[in-house]
């Protein structure tokens, strides 16, 4: 069957051009006898592959010489843990800015394990009833260790557009969903944490990016695997990495340098989001929950108005090539996710079927 | 270039009919029109696979249905951590059983962060000098919560045949490198832990193999993702798993049991190791510092008589498509891990190049 356009909210799908790169060379790597995932991760061809795609990341992400890049393992629930447990001192506190499913995971994670984390709560009603975020209510406590946020809430369909200004308390950044889809300053946070399973990489790798002075503060009974100090020291190889995403994260950084680095992929994200939002505004079967200066330029979530129709407008998408419209089971409703590899062409298909669909049972 | 003989440790050699398979699907799996890594781990197709990996584990190596099977990541290093955490009361105790460099790491992650950890050192030398596993020295402390064991450790090339009576106290073992090698009765452990890398898939992916009654006694601190109650209460799915390495672990399951299962295996990993220690036994030019009745049957570690020739052996055994011979840094020499995937076809190349080796230099 031809390729579909896959909308899921991750594991998503990758580049074609790097799909099929990674399938021609899987079982013989480079002329070497073997796949890139049967080597020894300390052997001379995978740590050439590592070192590229740390070196890659830095250049296309803009990460200064005093940030440490580290590949590890446990997705973002993991680095919810390693967060204070790296950065909150016993009897510290936290500020968790929260904008929706994401950010209030990483909170109880911090208050039911760690100490005293605060929840801000950072989204409001507009006049029309519709999600958006509060900017002004992201405020720093006294003597927080740091400031907790997630920049694109993926269950939610809210992406913050301003930092707030957490002065000298190290602002904490869940990237997850929009590492690379516009360029960002690495400088204004202490450190940046990433699954790759939304625009890098297979499930499995998670990035952190973090400034040095933040490293060496793990608690004692961290375990070594989280702790950044360590991985740090051993250049992410302290325990056998995720070799296979770690090249794969590589390949699609190659790709993203390639097409013009994150200048490119913030112009692509901003066309394809104005095309999608466009065509749901505009056709009174659909709605989404989000205002306008909040909506997540890669998660697209809304809803049918006629709610009775969502298995069929599920099937009928399928039918066409359209996958993994369905949303979080927490909103129910629809989410497209349109991420760095989906090409404009495949929302010009979606926006295409839901005019048809709507025109077809209106 | 034909695939190359890969003696590495691990990430190590997969099976060839397993790694054609997964190429072959890389792309489109099963008509899909994606990738097993594009997809969902919560959508129907991922969830049969996962599922299908569990069963095919559970019958090949005889998991009763009081154990979990748990999918995580974060390497044997992660679980290092998880088992104290899990298992180690506040002011316990637990007991290591230290037969090499794996089984000592993990009582050093315990005693370092966690707590009360004893350290039995259980390997001695023999007659001649050479290393044993000392069966003798594997006893219960008083009040343990847990006693732990490396039924195979593959730096010292030294493996565990018997397994020690610890009584009630629950028997922790990291069988990384020895699952599936031969059939184990998982009822004399309370818990079995190891990194798919070596036998199984990729590596990124480690599997517990937990007795239901030791779930639930994690200490508050416990970071979720290595939590073993919230891994169970999830279907593994509490994080983003390693979707591609969960997959690759299933292809590997079903090859095990196509080929006839454990005992198979094991028919043919104690023929690779008869021929293998045989050509080393034989030769003067080689020796290898482990006692009979304790060498590894998967990892042979050897040394040349002559170390001044170790570049130059490794250079040619390369030249002839034997790759992966260096020995792990804490030792030196050689090592070559012959794991399951290894046919005798390969053993039989390094034991041929051993002798033209030796005859060329003696």
């Amino acid at each position: 069957m031809p390729r579909v356009w896959n909308f899921s909210a991750g594991p998503s799908m990758l580049p074609e051009s790097v799909m099929r790169q990674a399938q021609s060379e899987f079982v013989d790597f480079e002329g070497e006898g073997m796949g890139i995932v049967e080597m020894s991760h300390r052997g001379a061809t995978f740590t050439r592959v590592a070192q590229e795609a740390e070196g890659l990341l830095r250049e296309i992400m803009g990460i200064p010489d005093n940030y440490r890049v580290l590949f590890e393992q446990g997705g973002g629930r993991g680095q919810f843990a390693a967060v204070p447990l790296n950065l909150l001192p016993e009897g510290g506190r936290a500020d968790y800015f929260i904008t929706g499913h994401w950010s209030r995971s990483a909170f109880k994670e911090c208050a039911e394990r760690y100490g005293e984390a605060v929840a801000h709560e950072c989204t409001r009603k507009d006049a029309q009833g519709r999600v958006e975020v509060d900017y002004g209510a992201m405020q720093v406590s006294e003597g927080a260790a740091y400031a907790y946020c997630c920049l694109n809430e993926t269950v939610n369909g809210v992406e913050m557009f301003s930092l707030p200004d957490t002065g000298a308390v190290p602002l904490i950044a869940d990237i997850s969903s929009d590492v690379l889809t516009r360029p960002m300053d690495v400088t204004r946070f202490g450190a940046l944490i990433f699954g790759a399973q939304k625009n890098v990489a297979p499930a499995g790798l998670t990035i952190t990016v973090v400034r040095d002075d933040l490293i060496g503060r793990a608690r004692r009974y961290c375990p070594s695997v989280l702790d950044w100090a360590v991985l740090a020291k051993h250049g992410s190889m302290y325990n056998t990495p995720n070799t296979f995403a770690w090249y794969m994260a590589g390949l699609a950084f190659k790709w993203i340098r390639s097409i013009g680095g994150t200048e490119e992929l913030a112009r692509r994200n901003q066309e394809k989001a104005e095309l999608l939002y466009g065509a749901i505004d505009g056709n009174p079967f659909y709605r989404t929950q989000v205002a306008e200066g909040s909506r997540s330029r890669v998660n697209c979530v809304f809803n049918l108005r006629d709610e009775a129709l969502n298995a069929d407008f599920l099937k009928e998408a399928l039918a066409e090539g359209l996958s993994g419209l369905k949303g979080h089971k927490v909103l129910g409703g629809m989410r497209a996710s349109i991420y760095n590899a989906m090409p404009i062409e495949g929302v010009r298909a979606l926006v295409d079927f839901l005019g048809r669909y709507a025109g077809k049972h209106a």
